[in-house]
């Protein structure tokens, strides 16, 4: 096949692709917010029908022999050309390379694992869920060696959500973690100054929680006709174009911060969609560049831009009109300190800035030992709470708060949790390098964030997936990753905090 | 083709075409609801990329084949295989017959149509859209020499939106009418007891509204898992499948009625969509008979069971619970009074019951004519503000609120006004027909629809578009279409609200 001919079939998978995923996900994203409940089954055959022809279309021998004649004329490609053949080929073989019948073994795997999985969290019976847990982690080790044969199943996996990224990598993140962290943590809970916190314990209306999402989106730009805000049971983000993204958020009459940092961390991720460049639209790359690096940004606007002093004096004022009544008696000093408050929990998804990556550390050295064969899952209940209690000095009091919390390994998902860990430590690194181009905190005092996304938008932002999340990291701070950033970084913000000395 | 393979490849296809209608459903709902201002170009891409393989099921060379196939095994078909090749070979024959080129060409004309009429109508220029409705009005008459050469060009669109209709019956229809309702109105404007509606100005608010629209989805049945209330611009109702089915309202500050109306008319669309057969699922006739049909549902439960005295009785005090400082002096009797207010207006979405019919009759004469050739589209604006003078005695200020304020025309939709009236008139003599089985007045009065809808489920509903709109009436009302009941049920009840003698 002639190169122009390549490129022109190229453009047309894309174009084609893009459309059955841009369907695929206003369905997916309608059934979380406007569907009704009995709508599931009528929207999973049709799901079907169209991933069937987005399968065909992605693993099929027809996109076999495309990106076979592209890789012949490689050296003659672009830049962003041969990252969408990367990403293609990657997606290819992924999907090809496993034989069909196991596919098919595995959705129904996968459908019956969820089920068994939520009864099984709800009646704190893990021994109803292993066998099944077992059989995902033995597929997902026998898939690993059908599309990544040259690798250790754990770090084909983690390429997967995260290019690049391995075991050995990761040893050292969360050996660094381990070693400060937790003794951080240690030194909190028996020398640091508790924030008085008993004032959040009021009612707060939903017309007020309404108006400060708002107001949020407002100062964080995401009022410019290119994203909504909608409602979910969780908040998330979905974006299918830069110019068509979507956050959600989940308000709570007794917490109005949980719905407020919800929009800022969704509102990261969304700035993020929205920023990649238009020329990658329609393309492969029009997304994000791994888990980790879409997190960092989430992450940098929730934590290291949210709750920094500096924010707090920008959104407090909202937060009080919005609440005149039940913040009368408030300070925004003792705001600053309540949402920065550090409380070892037993649920990730609940945990506070310090100790959220250390639920990671947990899973990560589970999944590992999973993966190696060195742990069985009958033995994850007690290794979980062994962890649990070494890193975060919690007692876990059943299965229901402890291994079985999590959806993801009932969803085949295995290497995905240190994205999480990872997005927070790739922020940290990238807000040291911002510093030197910004005065952030001075900028973020007045309210001014626009120059933290444009900083953003040209170091990050506007490759999408057309680079490694090493070369984005490379781009945005001048060096590959090195969580001493991170560690320093939350060192200095607890040590000021919690009044350490 | 044997008979066998035939409906396999007949299930096939009606399964693909749903899974597309279904994602494009969904695609356009998303975008009244929820989507991004932006988003509507990318959406754009996505939805040509989904019609243009909805097109080739729909009208290409193979489904051709089938259909002939089909065709010539007629005599072994079920009464539900029959009327899905019914269905499909009239979606065929009017797009396949078309030539491509000038579908292409009509494509473009109707989006260029769209903003220049949305343009015109803002500057009260009809010149400016003149020439477009022109072009608009020759094409859909070369048309529909193309997919009905046998008709004449009127009756072959009127036979799109509800088939079987033609120019002779609404001629007999329209005509009775103008001989009664004309006369009624003006009985009404001279000698009626005009009800003391100033109570309505006042502030309603929101959450009573939403307080009130949820009650009225209670009232109905559609609080099953199967309908969802949404809120837009212009209310509407979409369904996917008998299990997937939204409702939109519109909630305005100034008037609670608007919502409360808007809830009940999609609500009866909704029972319909709810009511169809399982057996029909993912077939082409999951969906209503026709415009006519659908409309009769909606305005069955908005006029004939939502206006009605004894609905009143139900619905009064759940206004008042949701309003009660609002209503404090306001009787049950006024507000039945109130809500059947005839006030002939500009505008054909904001008319009254009564005057509805007269609106369209206005379209209905002016679309003939242009069709029949005796009218020239420059002289449209003139012969509007007559009739609308001469029918319902309102003096047009400009063609904004007068022959411009419709979107149908610059949509290409000729033809389709009538059903709105008819629907009003099938509602009128299904309602005669029910009478005969049910006490209608006092199941209402005691808040029980359940065996309404039930009884326009097993005459109507459930047949989705297994049956055409004559043989639907002839089932719900042992005889064929007869506009007198309609004349009846107005001039009966209009005689009550206003006291004529």
């Amino acid at each position: 096949m002639e190169l122009k001919e390549a490129l022109d079939r190229l453009g047309q998978l894309e174009h084609t692709l893009y459309a059955y995923r841009y369907a695929m996900g206003v369905m997916s994203y309608d059934s979380e917010t406007a569907a009704p409940e009995l709508a599931a089954e009528g929207r999973g055959e049709a799901l079907g029908t169209l991933s069937e022809v987005e399968y065909q279309l992605t693993a099929g021998p027809e996109t076999g022999l495309l990106l076979e004649a592209l890789e012949q004329h490689k050296e003659q490609l672009t830049t962003q050309q041969a990252a969408q053949l990367r990403v293609l080929k990657k997606q290819y073989d992924m999907y090809s390379k496993v034989p069909a019948a196991e596919v098919v073994e595995y959705t129904k795997l996968l459908n019956k694992s969820a089920v068994v999985w939520r009864k099984a969290k709800n009646e704190n019976d893990f021994a109803a869920f292993a066998p099944y847990l077992e059989q995902l982690v033995e597929t997902s080790k026998r898939f690993a060696g059908y599309f990544a044969p040259d690798k250790h199943p754990y770090d084909a996996w983690l390429d997967q959500y995260e290019p690049g990224m391995t075991r050995k990598e990761l040893d050292g993140f969360f050996a660094l973690l381990r070693s400060r962290i937790v003794p951080l943590l240690h030194r909190i809970q028996t020398e640091g100054q508790a924030p008085d916190i008993s004032w959040l314990q009021q009612h707060w209306p939903r017309e007020g929680q309404e108006k400060l999402s708002a107001k949020v989106m407002e100062i964080m730009g995401l009022t410019n006709g290119r994203c909504t805000l909608g409602e979910t049971e969780h908040p998330f983000t979905t974006g299918f174009s830069r110019d068509d993204v979507r956050i959600t958020t989940h308000y709570y009459d007794e917490d109005f911060t949980f719905s407020l940092f919800s929009v800022v961390h969704e509102g990261g991720h969304a700035l993020y969609e929205m920023g990649v460049s238009p020329r990658l639209a329609r393309t492969s790359l029009s997304g994000g560049a791994s888990m980790g690096i879409h997190e960092s940004q989430s992450r940098f606007y929730e934590n290291l831009i949210g709750r920094s002093r500096a924010f707090a004096g920008v959104i407090w004022p909202v937060v009080r009109e919005c609440f005149p009544a039940q913040t009368e008696n408030v300070t925004e000093e003792q705001f600053w300190r309540t949402i920065n408050r550090v409380e070892p929990s037993l649920i990730r998804t609940e945990a506070d800035e310090l100790t959220y990556c250390l639920h990671i550390m947990v899973r990560y050295e589970l999944e590992k030992q999973l993966f190696d064969g060195t742990m069985q899952v009958k033995d994850l209940p007690a290794a979980w709470n062994r962890l649990m209690e070494e890193y975060l000095g919690v007692q876990v009091p059943d299965d229901t708060r402890g291994v079985l919390q999590d959806t993801h390994w009932s969803g085949g998902s295995f290497g995905y949790f240190p994205s999480y860990a990872l997005g927070s430590a790739y922020g940290a690194q990238m807000m040291a390098s911002m510093r030197k181009d910004l005065d952030v905190d001075a900028l973020v005092a007045q309210g001014s964030l626009q120059p933290v996304t444009d900083w953003l938008g040209e170091k990050i932002h506007q490759y999408g997936e057309e680079h490694t999340p090493d070369w984005l990291l490379q781009n945005a701070c001048g060096a590959a990753f090195d969580p001493a950033f991170y560690v320093k970084y939350l060192e200095e913000k607890y040590t000021m905090v919690y009044g350490l000395q």
